[in-house]
C-alpha cells in the first residue's frame, strides 16, 4: 500500500495504452500523471516495454509545480516511490505542468502521422470537424531548438520552447504540440483523457496529410463550424456524450 | 420485452460493426434503424463505446418520417426506450429518412480516407469496378454549410445540405455522401447493408486517392462498364451473388 | 466422397487465404482451381464470404479447357457438384485456362494497390528484387474493355482483352495482369502459388507506389540483375528455398 | 545438445521477431548470429517460414571472419549443423561479418518503406529525433551493382559493395545500409538489437517519406540535436533506459 496507488494506477494504465491504440512502437512513448496539491508526479520509467509495465514500476517524483520556478532538480533526490530512473524526458514533462496550470497528464509519443508534421515544421491546420472536435484551432509547430538550448538542458529546454509557442495560444483549448524535428507531446485533464487526445492527434494528422495529397490547397475549416463543433463537445453548452 | 427488439437488435448490431471493420475510431460514428410503419427510430446514443453497447443501450424516438415535415422536435419527449441520450447527429439522420423515402438505415462514420475527400471537398469519381459495384457513378461532395445554416440548427441543416446536394441523384443509386469539411453519410436498405456501403466507400476512396497519386488524371471508368457492375450486382437482371 | 474432393480442399484452402493475407475486402475475390485431364473446374460460389466456406460449396464445373475453344456455355448445364451459383467471374478464368496451357489456378483479387495501378491505367514496372523474385519483368496493364465487348458477354471478353495482352509475353514467366479499371487476374502452378503470386503483386504494387512518390523517375532493375533474381528462384539452376 | 544451442537460438527467437514486427512478408527475410571466437555462423535455412522455425532448423556454418579473408567457400562443406540448405543471401552475411569487426547479428528484410528508399536510389536523410536515437546520420544507399559484379558471385559481391559504400561511415555508429534496387541490410551487436534496428530503420523510413510529402524541402536534423539524441542512448555518456 502506497499513498500513491492511484496515481501510480492511472499512469500505468494510460501508459500501457499507448501501443493498444497503435500510437507507439518499441519504448518511443511516456505518459505522466501529476498530482498538483501533494505536489507528486507518476511517469513511466526509461526504456521499459509497456507490456512489461506494473504500477509498482511507475516512478513517483516529488516536484514543484509552481509557475516558473524553475529546475534545479536532482532526479534521483526527488525519488519517492519506484526503483527504476524515470523516463529522460522527465524535465519536459515538468515545464509543462509548471506553466500549464490546469493540466493534470503529459503524454510523449512518436506516433507516425504527427511526428511527420513535426518533422516538416509544419502545424496541423484545422480541416475538419474531427479536428475541431479535439482542438480549437491549428496544433502548432515549436521552432528548432538551438544548440545553446540543447547543450544548457535538452530536456528542460524543450519544454520551454513549448511554453514559448503557446504564448498566444490557451494550452485548454489547444492540448498539444508538434516539437520541430522531434514529435508531438500532448496534454490534457487525466491521464485517459491525454492519450485520447494523443490518438485523435495522429488520426488528424493522418487525414490531413491525405487532405493536402488529394488537394494541396484545401482550405481550413469555416470559425462558425469549428466553434460549434469545440463547444459541442467542450464547456458550459456541450451537448455531445451523457451528461 | 419491447415491441421494437428486433430494431433495436439490429441497430446495435450494425453499430458493434463499425469497429470491426475499422472504419471508426474512438466514438466517432453511429448507425440508426428506421420502422417506416411505426414511425420509430433506433439509434446509437451518444458517445459511448462500442464495445460496452448492448440492444438495450439502444435509444428508440417517436419520429415523423413524412416528405419534409420538418423539425419541431424535443428528443427528450420523443424518446419511447432508452435511458441514454440519443447520438447528437440524430437530426441530420432523421432529415435523410424523411427526404430519401426508400431507405431503412443511415450510418455515419468519420473513416479516414473518406474523410481526406470530404476535408478536400472533393468527390470521389468513380475510377474503377469496385466502385461501381457499389455506387453509380461519383460519391459527391457537399457544400460547405453556411455561418447561418450552423447558427440556425447544425444537424437539422447539416441534413438539408445533403438533401440539396441529392436534387439531381437518385439517393437509391448513389448511397453516400460527403460532407464538405466533415466526414461521410451513407444509406441503405437495412443496417447491416448501410454498414457494408460505408466499408465500401471507404475502401473506393484509398483506392481513388492512390490512383489520383498515380496518375492525376485518371479517367473515370466508362459508362457501359459502369453500368455493366452496377447492373449485375443491382435491380431485376442482377446476377451477382446467390438468388 | 467424391472424385473432386481433392480439387475442391485446395480451391477451398486457397480461398480462404485470401482474408488472411489482407488481399480481399468484403467477397470482392475468388480463386479457381483446374484439373486439365479430367476437364474440371473448382470455384469459389458467388458472392458467398471466406469464413463461411467448405469444400462442399465449392463449384465444380465441366469445362473445355483445349485452346481457343471459345465459349458456348450454359453454366448450369456444365455444374457437375455443388449446389450454389459459381463466381460471376467464371467465364474469365476459362478463357485463360484456355489460352494460358500451362496455368493451373486463376486468382481475382480486387487488392488496393494494385487495384490503384489497374484504375490509372499503369502497368507495373520492375523497380527492385522484390518484383523480380515473382515476376520475369514489368506487370502489364490491359487497355480498356470497348462497349461492344461489355455487351457482348463481359467476362469472357475480360478473359480474351487479358489474353490479347500477353500476345507477346510469357504467361509462364508473368503470371498477372492487371485490367483496366477493374483489378488484377493472376495466375499459377497450384492454388496455393497463384494465391502466394497474388500477395507478392499487392506488395510490389505498393512498393511501386512509394517508390515513385519518392522519385517519380526511379530506373527500372537492370536486365542483369532482373535475370538474377528471377531465374535464382525459378527454373532448372535456381537455388533458393529448399530442394 | 550442441555446443551452438544459444547460437541457434538466438538466430531462431530474432528471425521469428520479423513477422511479428511486420517487416517480413512470405519468406523476404533472414537474421544470422555470428561467434567470432569459435568461428561459426548461425543463420536462417531458405526459403522457410517463419512459424515454423524451430532452433534446429537453424544450420550452423564454419566461417572465416578475419578481415578480407575472402571467399572460397563451399557451404555445404562448411556446415557444421543443421540439414537445410542456409539463406541463400549467406554470402553477403559473410562479406559484412568480415568488414564490420564488431557486428555480432545481420538482418536483411524487404521492409515495404524502406525498400521503397533502396528501390528509389535515395539515402533515409536523418529528418528527426527517431531517426537520431538509432543511426547517426543518413542511412546510405549503395550504388547499383553491376552486370560484371552479378556475374562473378552476386551475392558476396553485393556485401562487397555494402562494403565500399561504408568507406567513409563507421557501421558501429550507422548500422545499416539501403542495396540499390533491391532492400536493406542492417546490424547490430546481437540478434535482438539488429532486429530492432532492422525495425527502427522501417518506422524512419515511413516517416521520412511523409515528411517529404507534407514538404519536400524539409531539413535535416541540427548536428547538435542529432549528437544530443545519439549520445543520449549510445556509448559512455548515455543516461536513456535503466543502467
Amino acid at each position: 500500500m502506497s499513498r500513491f496507488d492511484e496515481l501510480k494506477e492511472e499512469c500505468c494504465v494510460a501508459n500501457k495504452r499507448l501501443p493498444e491504440l497503435g500510437i507507439v512502437d518499441l519504448t518511443f512513448g511516456n505518459v505522466s500523471v501529476v498530482d498538483r496539491e501533494r505536489g507528486a508526479l507518476a511517469i513511466k520509467p526509461s526504456g521499459v516495454p509497456y507490456a512489461d509495465l506494473s504500477p509498482d514500476d511507475i516512478v513517483v517524483l516529488r516536484i514543484d509545480v509552481s509557475p516558473n520556478s524553475g529546475y534545479k532538480m536532482d532526479l534521483e533526490a526527488a525519488k519517492i516511490e519506484g526503483d527504476l530512473r524515470p523516463s529522460s524526458d522527465t524535465p519536459t514533462h515538468i515545464r509543462l505542468y509548471q506553466a500549464f496550470t490546469n493540466i493534470k497528464a503529459v503524454v510523449h509519443t512518436h506516433s507516425r502521422n504527427a511526428t511527420a508534421f513535426a518533422q516538416a515544421g509544419l502545424p496541423i491546420p484545422c480541416l475538419g470537424t474531427t479536428h475541431a472536435d479535439y482542438f480549437y484551432g491549428e496544433v502548432p509547430v515549436t521552432r528548432p531548438i538551438s544548440p545553446e538550448e540543447i547543450a544548457r538542458h535538452y530536456e528542460w529546454e524543450t519544454g520551454n520552447v513549448i511554453v514559448e509557442t503557446f504564448q498566444n495560444l490557451d494550452p485548454d483549448q489547444v492540448g498539444a504540440a508538434l516539437f520541430h524535428g522531434h514529435a508531438p507531446f500532448v496534454w490534457g485533464s487525466s491521464g485517459e483523457k491525454a492519450v485520447e487526445m494523443a490518438f485523435a492527434l495522429e488520426i488528424i494528422a493522418e487525414m490531413a496529410m491525405k487532405t493536402q495529397l488529394l488537394r494541396p490547397e484545401a482550405a481550413p475549416l469555416s470559425q462558425a463550424q469549428l466553434d460549434k463543433h469545440y463547444l459541442r463537445k467542450h464547456g458550459s453548452s456541450s451537448y455531445y456524450g451523457q451528461k
